[in-house]
């Protein structure tokens, strides 16, 4: 089935591709859940709705990539005419299904961060509080939508893994043929990368209640839930699909730590001082919500050894919401204590590093620039 | 590694079996879970705790029943000399993972039902609300707790797919020889199984919401949620596994079905009338709790038919605190109406037909004998 969808021959194609290999997946999904029973059908309907509504599709595209990358290397460590080859359909799969797993950790964040939107529409915990309010339901409304939406992201989660080894919940065994077995190097990728995005989220909840300002621990939250889990595990899954020798694989690997440390601090900047309309967040919102970004604790650091009034200030400014006014403010303080120049400098060494990687890797020319045309777009992005 | 774990010969020496597998599966996580950050070792610390302090492993036993029944069949589809056949190491491991998918319902179950304590001990949301408390940390100890009780759960469900396909968390793929691929059936299996278990559970908290009583709803509650997730599947999972034919696979997914409605309706039984001090549960915990099950469904529908006084006061008793005397009179009440009647008949018809099926299946001897004493046991259990 999956040779019937488009195979990206470049990493623009990646997004759209994905999304149709992720409908056609949820076209099978769907109707399993709903032969369990109609209303844990219409549950996953709004796991489709949630997952199919957009994204920047980051994940796949890097998996994709190191899938391009793996498969230019002359060295690759499978041969090619063997039927148990993976092939391009089943790098697209792997690539989709990171965005389940991401799915899952999308709707379980926003219960605990306690989020009313995102992307502009109502949570998936929202979306259940308030259909159980709507259908005047017994019990409170709220908990329910906690609940429901707990379930909702362990199917994600379930889902992914189904996917990523090429079932369809679902699937009659007898009339569709059985999956290609990942080779096992792939399901270590695989494995690692869950439990440093889990391990990630975890650090993140703790740093936030323990009040842990330290840059050190919003670096490492960073190295984990962002580097690891958006760059370089994808990259390393695709490379490793398709067999990359493991010099590649290395350079692969650091390539993704850089652009991935690099992709989190744009985040950062994004979160304070993005545009509302392109990145679909209210202005400032890593503030608002209290965010032990790089940038604040950097910007923290930096006003503590300016001046106290400006730290106080800065400090004053987490984790609750801000006038036009005070978010102005805090924009200052973290411009003009230098926190914002240190972070963009960041950013240039990181992709320079990734750059220069990409170089000496062993890749064929077109994908070297489609790598690196990526890997600027990465850094620079404004949404 | 595993191949030094002792190999369970019969049923009764599954449980032992299985927990030595999962506490080898943590003497690799947990420190792999620790080199991300001490505090996130010590959350998987938490998990471990969870997993390993007890349980019937009632799920790992009809796995490795399944793999008995299967490799005792003379029309294995798989060659057992072919070294990429599956070996009882590799049933145990599989049978073993099903516990870290029930520590993931678990965890998520308890915070759902907004649970205090299972068997004896705080549960995982509580254990960290309360670490949250005597930290002195910063926000909502109770989100706290909920929120990091969210990814320990998302942790076991990622690892119980690790461990079920041979992966450990934070093992170097250079130095451990790769997993076995698992036959393609027993992926699909696999997936259909979540998504069952987690479809039940969706089912569950909106049946309880939506006050639905009917009885064709709590059955349909406990044939995902408990029939086909703790009985059939597993049986499934194991004789698929060791490459059973596919008239046995039927047979025993016969034999799952009956038993799992059978298993059930003895833990509604057990829900109202256990002996704490035996079930590890409070008095009329399922009553206290407002659980819809079958035998609440029927006793509704019966008192209904019998007199309305009854069917008030049975009505009253759900899901509220009871005291000695309430608790009597709903006993009693369901035992008058013929509720407990009506329910121990059908575990009778149940575990006859799961009897007669096993007689008529393709087994040697010795497995029947032991399946057959086990079916007895799981019908009758008193805990």
């Amino acid at each position: 089935m999956t040779s019937a969808l488009p195979i990206p021959a470049t990493l623009d194609a990646v997004p759209a591709a994905v999304e149709s290999a992720l409908a056609a997946f949820f076209d099978d999904a769907v109707p399993a859940a709903a032969r369990i029973d109609a209303r844990v059908g219409a549950a996953a309907e709004v796991l489709r709705e949630f997952v199919l509504q957009g994204g920047k599709r980051v994940r796949p595209s890097f998996a994709y990539a190191g899938w391009l990358a793996g498969s230019s290397s002359a060295d690759r460590t499978v041969a090619t005419d063997d039927t148990d080859a993976p092939d391009a359909a089943d790098a697209l799969r792997v690539a989709a299904s990171l965005e389940l797993v991401q799915a899952c950790a999308l709707v379980h964040d926003d219960i605990i961060d306690r989020s009313d939107t995102r992307r502009g529409r109502a949570t998936v915990h929202r979306i259940f509080e308030h259909r159980h309010r709507d259908d005047g339901w017994a019990g409170d409304p709220g908990h329910h939508g906690t609940a429901a939406a707990i379930l909702v992201g362990d199917l994600a989660l379930a889902w992914a893994d189904d996917m990523v080894h090429g079932h369809r919940p679902g699937s009659d065994s007898a009339h569709t043929p059985p999956p290609r077995p990942l080779p096992a190097p792939v399901g270590g990728v695989w494995a690692s990368m869950r439990t440093e995005v889990l391990g990630g989220q975890y650090l993140d909840i703790v740093n936030e209640a323990s009040g842990d300002e330290s840059i050190e621990s919003a670096y490492r939250v960073m190295q984990f839930k962002t580097a690891a889990y958006t760059v370089a595990r994808p990259l390393e899954l695709g490379a490793t699909l398709a067999g990359a020798p493991a010099g590649l694989v290395d350079d692969l690997r650091s390539v993704g730590h850089d652009l991935g440390i690099a992709f989190q601090l744009r985040d950062d900047l994004l979160g304070v001082f993005g545009d509302p309309e392109r990145t679909g967040k209210p202005s400032g919102d890593d503030l608002v919500a209290g965010k032990r970004t790089a940038l604040v604790a950097e910007g923290l650091a930096r006003a503590a050894e300016h001046d106290d009034a400006s730290a106080q200030r800065l400090r004053e400014s987490i984790g609750r919401p801000l006038s036009d006014d005070e978010l102005r403010t805090a924009r200052e303080i973290l411009t003009q204590v230098g926190a914002v120049g240190e972070i963009e400098q960041q950013i240039s060494a990181l992709l320079d590093s990734a750059l220069t990687t990409l170089r000496r890797a062993d890749l064929t020319e077109p994908v070297r620039d489609e790598l690196t045309a990526f890997a600027r777009r990465i850094a620079h992005r404004t949404t």
